[in-house]
């Protein structure tokens, strides 16, 4: 998809789309197994339960001791290797998975991962959760020096780093790459004897490390490693590789140490409600916040009803603060693909819910606290705050279980641009004005820090990465500086 | 799909398949609009509201003026009745729709509905939820007589009495055929001049009437009414068959009056919470079981958690009868479509949960209240306090919504074969130790009946049909009589 | 599809269309073996030796014993009956089996033969080639009888007339559907315990019986027995049905006796050049035409051309004839399927040429005959010509080797609206100011009959079917008698 | 495909396989247009002309101005190409196109051309007719380099020798490349601004150029200009580079001068009939094949009989020459795909004839000439002159067009392995008795020099590459020498 298509898709967005749910959205899940006869299976269980991180496309590379298996689909895990011949051609003891979200437009087959390329030391397929902040300017000197691109994927750029690189061995070209990338990275990546697995030096991105029976395991969150019953033996850390083989793991840090920034939107909105990520369960947390909430902007209500599925946690943990019945208002139809009815005018004008539907008999004449994580353009709070009040609700108290979204994220999360989020350019009171609430809350910045177990943000070095709320930029954004586009490279993978 | 296959795939079932969500299941949910302009789009988004009804396939047929047009695809609504194109191809300001669940095997197009013929007074299309007791009897004797049957769908006999009566106008012959059926059924059907909706004489099935603009709605449940805007008129009465035209609406009851037999597990699992079923809250009533449910068998415990989803709202009553806080324990992983991974032998006996994950940091080391709808052949249930287990809970005990589920429907539901289910051959301890709880109990039937709004159960004319936890069927089963199977007729269609 | 469509189509055919092939066209080839466990492969493979008598959509029914099974595909029998798997599905030791030609439009899976119905004793089905010409009446009469059709297909008709006999014994019904039925058909039926096969009355179309070991084989054509090494036993007659089962063959004459009047068209066109039809090889039939045609209209010429591939045998015996050099001047790419580039406009006034090319070193400077077997709308022909004259030819000189095609036929070839025929409305001496040639001639009706071995045409009882050329149709035309259309019934088969 | 599966292939092919037809084939042919609005269209259209050379696959891309647009499928072109909507997204007035031949397996889209990559200095897209010798050895020192291969085809190893050339202009950079590759090869690229065509320098493929109004054609046969209406303006000579860009045509010669050595493979079989190669027509040096094979080996018949298709223009020939009548004893069927019915074990001894049948009324009590272009492994013969002697043939005498195939060829042909090519271990005595001819005899070497219009063959610098007849390769085999295999490299781009 060209810049302008985008554009264009981003305006019908903006106004009418009936499938703006209007959340960032996480572009990936990673996931490998070492050493496990089943290893496919497995990889395809663990992308299963990472669906929630990205639902475009899914692939598995496996290697059987003699050849890489590739098999990527476009499409869910779930139906696409579901077949056993699918799983059977999947052979060896080892593979690597990964599950992708993609912003709009048609999925393109050559842009599924695992990325795959075969070097002069044997083959290699890297999967990639994040985004690099300056793969387009290494691509651009990549190709003066004769690299040929596939793609405009920042992965592909990874993987020409270490085909390029003067180093011997491999997990030195490994490294030497990543000393070249900036940006927020979980890698999984397997060569014909190795299994890696790496982080970021600021652990923007998640990572983590179980076992199971003698095979290591390596997934995005700990949901991956419960579906397969395998135990969780610790966060990968900020800044570290680790190299999986038949003799064992071992660690390696070649970056110079830093203060973490983990993604603290992750436990938001990102991660898994039964995932325990750097320590904190996400379910615990996001009641936490509900908490902060209630005690940081009360309202005068009859009942707590959560925007489902993400706002539930919040609205019970608000609930039980406040003291308040919870209950389910609105109802959820979860059988909403990435697509349907482009409607023709007059239905557009009808303004149809296609994924929630007030329950009418609970929300009438009732005064109401309606919970939602996060507002990133404000069209979909609109939508819901009307539709509960034209179910009979006196009065809707909106409140928000993150602080206003005033930058887009350049570390794999899709976000519009800047001018697209509601909170870069309007006020509390502007928004909640737009919206037609009868109040609006968001919660502020330290409740956040506070709920995730901080005493508030240390405003000289920030314990997360809060960019989509401080415009604090962890990293330096070296492709953003001389391009005019404040759109991240990856997205623009689809472009000729 | 032959008996033998059928037998071969209950007994997958009632062992290791991950998919057996141990559910019975609605077989489909009906819609039609009579007189607007954006029929066909109006029926697309009404049966995606239906869509919890039956997923397998969905069909719509419209009328232009000069010709029906039919569009019947496998598949979800969304997926298949989302682009413009399909849209426009059914013109006309009058359509119908139907959305299949299939028990099984692959499904058959010739199978979805609304089936259409042509009669020699013009096109006739049926769309029926429901299920005939003594359509293979009628099939046999129209057989005999020289009709040709295109498949044992018990839809199909309908049509072929219509076209075989012996009488003149077509709402006549259409009695005619409603005379001869017994069992459950709600239809709506379409004709170039008329469109019909009927419910059975005890009002087995849902049908509902609705308003937008001057158009007329049909439909399963109110919230496909919502989701178009529509307004709720009133219930279609058992027995009563509606005949709309360009004229307006006139009501026929040509059966003898008889006292309603309304489905009672509609209530506890069917219909979507947000829909007003036969003049009560689905939600509400939801929740009231939950809390009859707590008054009869409270638990001593910390915390009480669903099985989600369909076990949410009576687990809120529950906890608010009780008293005790509702969490979210079970994550539910809600991109599991209807198949997946055939487990190879060892991925099976690993008993890998792809649709439930519990949410270990809240339930360890907490005395947990479980609290799912039903209980069919008890494996899901097996499996889930299991996880609980797992996951550190030091008691489970579980609470059913509703009686024990002894008895086959033969009204138009899935059920196993009465031997398969549970109930019908163990006693709650022997279940319960089945399960491995700590302690199990199920609503009483008399605390179902108080649930939704009456004294008790009346023993001598129920208020509702119940006959899945009775055995008390309201109608003849004449098919049952003379053949062995205990299976209906329509879930037998792919038969060769 | 609609008539408006249908005309609309013509005329695109008439005009541009670039595969336009201006021939006649067969609508079918029928298949059957009874008593060879190879059953179905066989019948595959007979089907594919018939491919040249449809190319749209092939169907193979077998019965195992037990149950009959079907599979039906639109496209070649070699693109769909190439896998084991199917092969396998079509277990048994008895098959029929059908390949269709549809004229025009997207082919539709339920009007691909053979049919199948359940009757009140058994499952039956059959595959026809030929046309009724009553069909649409007896249709009519069944419809207010209570039968329900599910296509306007002749064939459907015949299914009906079986189902609704008040005759006892299966063939006592077919044999009474036989004799309601008016037109042209070939048909080979299975039930469970018999293969039938039956010709009309004048024997129309061609039907042909082989033994292969202990089966006995049913093919439209001897090429059919050749490939899977069948012996030829005999033509069924006009007017026979043979019944074959466990016990052997058995010949029944229903009929009372009648003059045959086969398909002369077989000869000029339709069946394979190797094949043996009513006892004269096909080839050699086509080569004493081209002598008949060098006798009657000899050209001053340097080479025979043939218009390839059917026009080849009769430009060889031409050439024989005329002794002449026989060269190939016109080469015939074999790749054009059924679809290729809606050339935009610019390229539809190329006049490209997909299917032909001249060969040009062959032509330049040279006086040519050149040899087609007939002419439709004479659009092929005027670019044939137009190209071989652009290639250097100094003089064309066409012959056509058979009389002008003036009448449609309505015995089951798809043929033009008779106004769609050049020779209905042009004189020779116009269709040659049309295509361009420097002389044109035609074979004389008593040519054609002495190449196939007549003294001529026996003017009061003709010896073949030659309505397209005289407009004597051997049996009654009921349907067109009251309607207007001149189309044949099961060319409408996709109305809706 | 393993290298383990296409040995078992070639087994199968050896032995059964009902579609081993039993020749060599071309693997690609290449076309290009330069100045034209409907260049897509166009090259849709030289394509189809060109299939041929080429059916598994077929692929344009285009440059609009901006943009390069790629559609490459699997399949006929035909079937992919002939959709507006195609030809629409395939804008601007310049346009590139491949077919390609695959050998065997699963084809696989990324291995289908033209080859598109983005280079630092804009787009370029490689289409190529041939193979080189010396590919996989260059591959591997590129690779050592960094450079990413997505496939092992030798067309890829051209990209990224331009990519890494250190010269400064594409141009310089394509010479740059093609110095250092060795093999045959017939090339068209386009870049933004530049159509290239280039032929190696001994020219052993063909590419002509032509002219259509403004527009600069190139093609590998002039069939390909003529489908379009384009005029053929000359060959492009061996060891030329033809730059086209908006201001005309310049001509580039950056090899040394050598003697040219075209494929005489291409005049026996390969080019289409009506196509003028090296100012040859194809048809008219068959016939003169035809005419020397009778005066070289006359025989005693009655008839001569082509194998259809490749083997009518010598049959043509020797029935003049010999003064024989010519028919057509076989029937080939022209719907045979590339597969077909994998017939059962018993169906595989019937040694069932797909494409071929024997016109029995023909050759009944005959003594009859057979004539085939040529025999690879023999298989097709044997079963052909069995055919032939199983409809009544009383003598069968086989002669075929071309010398003894006895080694493989390396420039774009797919031959089977040495030891695979019956006259590599057969005297033609032994020959003779395997396909059980009454007498068998092949062109000499010389014979065939003097079809083409040479006194004979020069034995010191032949005047063609006639190595799989003679064994006498025109360039260096320089992978062949450090690798077992005998099989050329982009037979197995599919490889793992």
């Amino acid at each position: 998809m060209g810049k302008d298509d985008r554009l264009q898709h981003l305006g019908d967005a903006f106004g009418t789309n009936p499938f703006d749910d209007d959340h960032l959205h996480e572009e990936c899940g990673v996931f490998g197994v070492f050493g496990h006869s089943e290893a496919a299976a497995l990889t395809a269980l663990g992308l299963h339960a990472l669906q929630h991180r990205g639902q475009e496309a899914a692939g598995i590379v496996s290697f059987d001791g003699a050849h890489f298996v590739t098999e990527r689909h476009i499409g869910l895990v779930g139906d696409n290797f579901s077949k056993p011949a699918v799983i059977e051609r999947l052979a060896g003891n080892r593979a690597i998975g990964h599950t992708r979200y993609s912003t709009t437009g048609a999925p393109v087959l050559r842009n599924v991962q695992p990325l795959f390329a075969e070097f002069a030391g044997g083959g290699f397929a890297v999967a990639h959760n994040g985004n690099l902040t300056n793969a387009r300017t290494l691509q651009r000197s990549l190709q003066q020096r004769g690299s040929i691109f596939q793609s405009t994927s920042d992965t592909e750029t990874i993987i020409h780093l270490i085909a390029t690189s003067n180093r011997g061995q491999l997990i030195d070209r490994f490294v030497d790459a990543m000393r070249q990338i900036e940006g927020a990275y979980a890698i999984v990546a397997l060569s014909e004897k190795k299994m890696v697995g790496c982080r970021d030096p600021l652990g923007v991105r998640p990572l983590v490390l179980g076992k199971l029976d003698d095979a290591h395991v390596l997934a995005s969150e700990t949901c991956a490693l419960d579906i397969i019953g395998a135990s969780f033996v610790r966060d990968i850390d900020p800044g570290e590789l680790v190299v999986i083989t038949e003799d064992g793991i071992e660690s390696i840090r070649p970056f110079q140490a830093a203060r973490p920034r983990f993604c603290i939107f992750e436990y938001v909105y990102f991660a898994r409600p039964d995932s325990i990520v750097e320590g904190r369960n996400i379910y615990d947390v996001r009641k936490r916040i509900g908490a902060e909430l209630a005690l940081e902007s009360p309202a005068p209500a009859d009942l707590v009803i959560p925007v489902p599925d993400s706002g539930t946690p919040a609205a019970l943990g608000f609930a039980q603060a406040a003291n308040l019945p919870f209950e389910l208002g609105i109802i959820r139809n979860h059988y909403v693909g990435r697509t349907f009815i482009q409607p023709t005018d007059a239905i557009r004008h009808m303004g149809v819910k296609l994924k929630h539907n007030a329950n009418r008999a609970m929300l009438e004449g009732k005064r109401v606290v309606l919970v939602d994580d996060s507002i990133v353009r404000g069209t979909t709070s609109k939508k819901i705050v009307e539709m509960v009040r034209d179910a009979g609700a006196t009065e809707v108290h909106m409140r928000i279980a993150s602080p206003p979204t005033t930058n887009s994220c350049f570390y794999g999360v899709d976000t519009p641009e800047k001018s697209k989020l509601i909170a870069s350019h309007m006020s509390i009171e502007e928004i909640n004005a737009f919206i037609k609430a009868d109040s609006l809350a968001f919660l502020s910045i330290d409740g956040l820090y506070r709920a995730v177990g901080e005493p508030g943000r240390n405003g000289t070095t920030p314990q997360f990465c809060d960019a989509c709320f401080t415009g604090d930029y962890p990293t330096r954004l070296t492709d953003q500086q001389d391009i005019e586009t404040t759109r991240q490279l990856n997205l623009l993978a689809e472009a000729v």
